[in-house]
């Protein structure tokens, strides 16, 4: 009833029918969501989850480990992409530490989140224990649980963390069954045979782990601490009926663990962009599902949340301001 | 010199190289448009054209010729998708009358620039006669050196008038040489029956006026008094250095137009979306240029450039905001 109701009201509006393309979509999505012909966007959030990989230092990433770090202190000081477009947007931003292998110095405006200093190496062991894993989980879902006692209904999910496209690969690769190789790219900025060894190292390691039945074990297995927060982050989200923002190749692969056990999360979200890594777009069709932008983004951090958000405001405001046919006295099609 | 600087500022963001895809495009374009690396955008201004068109009463589009005034009325009063997005992102919109085919009452907020009402019937006569086409250039000239002195450095053109996209079908095949039914497309909503007819009725028309050189005898046979006055401003736009918004696919056809004299005023524009109008994607290759966006937008009013726009301005705030490696201290890729 409430589908048809918005349905109608987005048909009625003045423009040629279906000629908002995607926005029509997105504004029928959202009120069904918050379950109202008249959605808002409410205090609108950025999270951005924080962590280092124990597969950092075996040659996977173009740029040192230490750059989690440093990131994050950027992030604090609000000089990254992310600071520049939620400024502009109008999105509060949290960093959460949730691993970073760093003693950040105390009175930072950086929540604390830390499960330990970096996931365990993937070539050796899994990346969490089972006590790790759970723990992240809580602790990205108290995240959410704070951020909803503001009233905040939209949230964006981002990350930092040298080495997590190779734990979102091996994760997409078992998730998918896909092979290793098709599940690889570039991350920040490989070159051909970098990614070549990346791709060997990737395979060996996911050989290595042998049969892994649950999406939650192959979180733990494969993921980092940074990946599970945001599991159990959007996990709170979707039980607090926000709107999620879904960013590019790393929150998709969380996103991706949510939707196994529970299909339902993707009416909650929006996947705001297909990032430059060719897998991220593979994943997407294998949800069946399609992303806002398509800019050629391999930034993470969430910045294709928080370019998409001006737009998604656009689709709720189009079904609450526009006018009607019949407001404006306006012949329709005949 | 300007170039090297640019794109070494754009490097040296504390971002993965080229990891911000289409925005590091555009922030360099807009830089080298305004000469400096510090690049601002002022006052943004949206202007839609309004003009009724003689082949309305034709049978080839969905809606009666009547809505061309009634949506003019609804821009005026705020309804239109177009106020909403403008109003949202912060551009001024004004509303130009072109040649819209009804005696508006005095005292609104409309810019008066009528040449006639509505353009001649094309499938009788040209649509413009050589006075009234440099009538309308010189209108849109006027309009856009008015607003340039207000400081505005960034202008979006839309239009609205029924009919519009079989006049753009017509003046794309000519000028590209492509063919009438490979240039013809639903429009705001037709049906297969009506889409062939509209395709034998372009066919017809188009063999009716003979051969036709230059690119302005074009827009005056098959264009519209809107897509004139839309030539006129986009010229008067790049000639005072402004940043110019292109919409869908009867802007595209206006600066395909000016293109054929000019090939720089590409160095001047952004194409803000490719339109559901599968024509649109054909005239954005033939010119070598790629949208911003891809939402399957069919509105026209130029909404597509407001709901690009505050994309074009993250462009601008991260070339502006951003810490370079050296400012936050982080390692760059070894």
């Amino acid at each position: 009833m409430l589908s048809h109701d918005l349905q109608h009201k987005i048909d009625f509006k003045t423009k040629p029918l279906g000629a908002l393309g995607s926005l029509e979509q997105l504004a029928h999505k959202i009120g069904m969501l918050q379950q109202t012909a008249s959605p808002q966007l409410i205090n609108p959030h950025m999270v951005v989850f924080a962590a280092d990989h124990g597969i950092a230092k075996a040659g996977v990433s173009a740029y040192p480990q230490e750059v989690t770090y440093q990131m994050v202190m950027n992030f604090l000081g609000g000089g990254a992409a992310i600071n520049v477009f939620c400024r502009q947007n109008g999105m509060k931003i949290k960093i959460v530490d949730a691993g970073v292998n760093f003693d950040f110095p105390p009175d930072l405006e950086l929540i604390d989140k830390k499960v330990r200093k970096s996931s365990r190496n993937i070539l050796e062991e899994a990346a969490m224990t089972t006590e790790e894993y759970q723990q992240a989980l809580k602790n990205g879902k108290a995240v959410v649980e704070d951020i909803a006692a503001t009233g905040c209904n939209v949230i964006g999910f981002g990350e930092m963390g040298i080495g997590n496209t190779s734990a979102s690969s091996l994760m997409m690769s078992r998730l998918f069954a896909i092979p290793v190789a098709d599940c690889v790219g570039r991350g920040t900025g490989l070159n051909d045979i970098q990614l070549q060894q990346k791709i060997d190292i990737l395979t060996q390691t996911a050989e290595k782990h042998g049969q892994i039945d649950t999406p939650d074990e192959i979180a733990q297995t494969f993921g980092g601490l940074e990946i599970a927060q945001m599991i159990g982050a959007m996990e709170e989200a979707y039980r607090q009926k926000m709107l999620i923002l879904v960013d590019g190749f790393i929150a998709t692969t969380a996103i991706a663990v949510v939707w196994k056990k529970n299909p339902e999360i993707l009416n909650s979200c929006i996947f705001c962009h297909v990032s430059d890594e060719t897998a991220h777009l593979k994943m997407l069709e294998a949800m069946g599902q399609k992303a806002l932008l398509n800019l050629g983004l391999r930034v993470g951090e969430g910045t294709g949340c928080a370019l998409a958000y001006p737009m998604i405001q656009s689709a709720v405001n189009f079904l609450n301001e526009m006018s009607s046919f019949e407001d404006a006295n306006i012949s329709n099609k005949d």
